[in-house]
């Protein structure tokens, strides 16, 4: 049985361990430096065996779903270690600086940058879930730097996925992801701040969710350890999204001041186009 | 057969008619100056007849339903024309320039303030669904100034929607929703604006949108006409609530300048407890 080794078994890890343990023939080994993690993992079936990086040498895929600080060190850690024939992939949030990291190394070919687009505000082992994937978006970097048969691996695993593919260059990636993902989550958890800054009676903010509130600040139940780093790694892209999104607000607020009806309708029916721009996304 | 008469057939005014015309024995009427919505209202099975302001006298209940910056006008209108046994109701987004508004009316005993926590980014008659208000939260103020028969009546209506009664005064109850509600939709509006400034490829902005954009940026999809008069109404309140959220943004952003990934996580971490304060609502 072919060996497939996730490092890495929080929500994103975890479920595609999940999936491609359902859905391919391979066996799946799962490495994390939270022993809690793995016997958790174990426990509710996402991985076969625990492994440990001294035993990757001989394996088919190895997925690296780790925080994307050490995703570097990691990536590059793997690729020392593993034969002409390993698929490495993984599955960070921001891609230029892991792109850079490995540019020089002997075994870049055996790398694949892909940023499944998928998730939940959850995270860990408990957080996984089957078919997460499904119908979803996975953007590669770079695909001419691998070896065209690796390639060939990873597009099988994505399939498997039923995932959709789009390439992208590193760059282009984080300056889109900045201002798709990464200032949403940033939005919601000063929204999140915000609220529960002021609102002393929890009650009140419970009772008046249904206004919206619940699911525009859904992300900030995030896990701080996985958005931390990838805030900090794509600083230059979301402070630029940020400064856009504070001066937007800043001339929203004074057209309230101005009592400005006018202005304050034409802003919002533009943005109404995003109903046509998401039109088939719930 | 009791007369029902709800004026304004939009998300709201026309989600009440359809479920009290389900629940209740009363004849359900509409008015809507818009003779689009009267007659999807009529096509849609939202009400049983048209009905104008020359008829309302011999109503059991009327329902207000229309933007907040008309609901003063036509809710004195109404008082000044109903008979002394006549419930009136609005469902206003904010409260205290109504209750200001009806405060010396002689039929002031006839009202009742109200705001129902319910709705979606959707508007218009179209937007009209079964079983909106169940279980959610109707917020009443200044109950002591109607008279106990007409409260009763109110309740029982309320109860037939399956709604969950809260009592606050109008100030504390526009002070809370500014945060809560108020301030989601400003927020999401302007995240919606920056990402379609951005972003002239709409592909990528819809190819992106599962990774959090589409749940966060939802608000932005609402009424321009229902909104902006809501905005300029408690402007004091989103004010104070806009500066306090731009403030958290400003700090975010200067942790992340200064690499503070421990402050970072912390400001998180902190903000994570909203989960538990939105424990069970999804």
């Amino acid at each position: 049985m072919e060996k497939l080794v996730v490092i890495g078994l929080g929500l994103i890890g975890g479920s595609l361990a999940l999936d491609l343990k359902k859905r391919t023939g391979y066996k799946v080994y799962g490495i994390d430096k939270n022993k809690e993690h793995i016997k958790k993992a174990l426990t509710l079936g996402i991985i076969d065996e625990e492994s440990d990086f001294s035993q990757i040498c001989d394996a088919s895929v190895v997925i690296i779903a780790v925080p994307v600080h050490i995703i570097p060190e990691v990536t590059k850690r793997v690729l020392d270690t593993i034969s002409s024939e390993t698929l490495v992939f993984d599955v960070g949030s921001v891609k230029n600086e892991i792109c850079k990291a490995v540019a020089s190394h002997p075994n870049r070919k055996n790398y694949v940058a892909a940023h499944p687009l998928a998730g939940t505000e959850f995270s860990g082992p408990d957080a996984a879930i089957l078919n997460l994937f499904d119908e979803k978006v996975n953007i590669l970097c770079e695909v001419d730097k691998t070896d065209w048969k690796i390639l060939d691996k990873a597009l099988s695993v994505f399939k498997n996925l039923n995932m959709r593919i789009k390439m992208m260059s590193p760059e282009e990636h984080d300056r889109h992801i900045a201002y798709v993902s990464h200032l949403s989550h940033v939005s919601s958890f000063m929204l999140g701040k915000t609220v529960l800054g002021i609102e002393k009676n929890e009650q009140h903010i419970f009772d008046m969710a249904s206004t919206g509130f619940a699911s525009t600040v859904r992300l900030a139940k995030s896990s701080a350890t996985t958005w931390a780093p990838i805030f900090l790694q794509n600083k230059k892209n979301i402070l630029r999204s940020l400064d856009e999104y504070i001066k937007n607000l800043n001339e929203f607020k004074q057209m309230m001041e101005d009592d400005n009806d006018e202005a304050l309708q034409e802003t919002m029916n533009n943005t109404n186009y995003i109903k046509i721009v998401l039109k088939g996304i719930k």
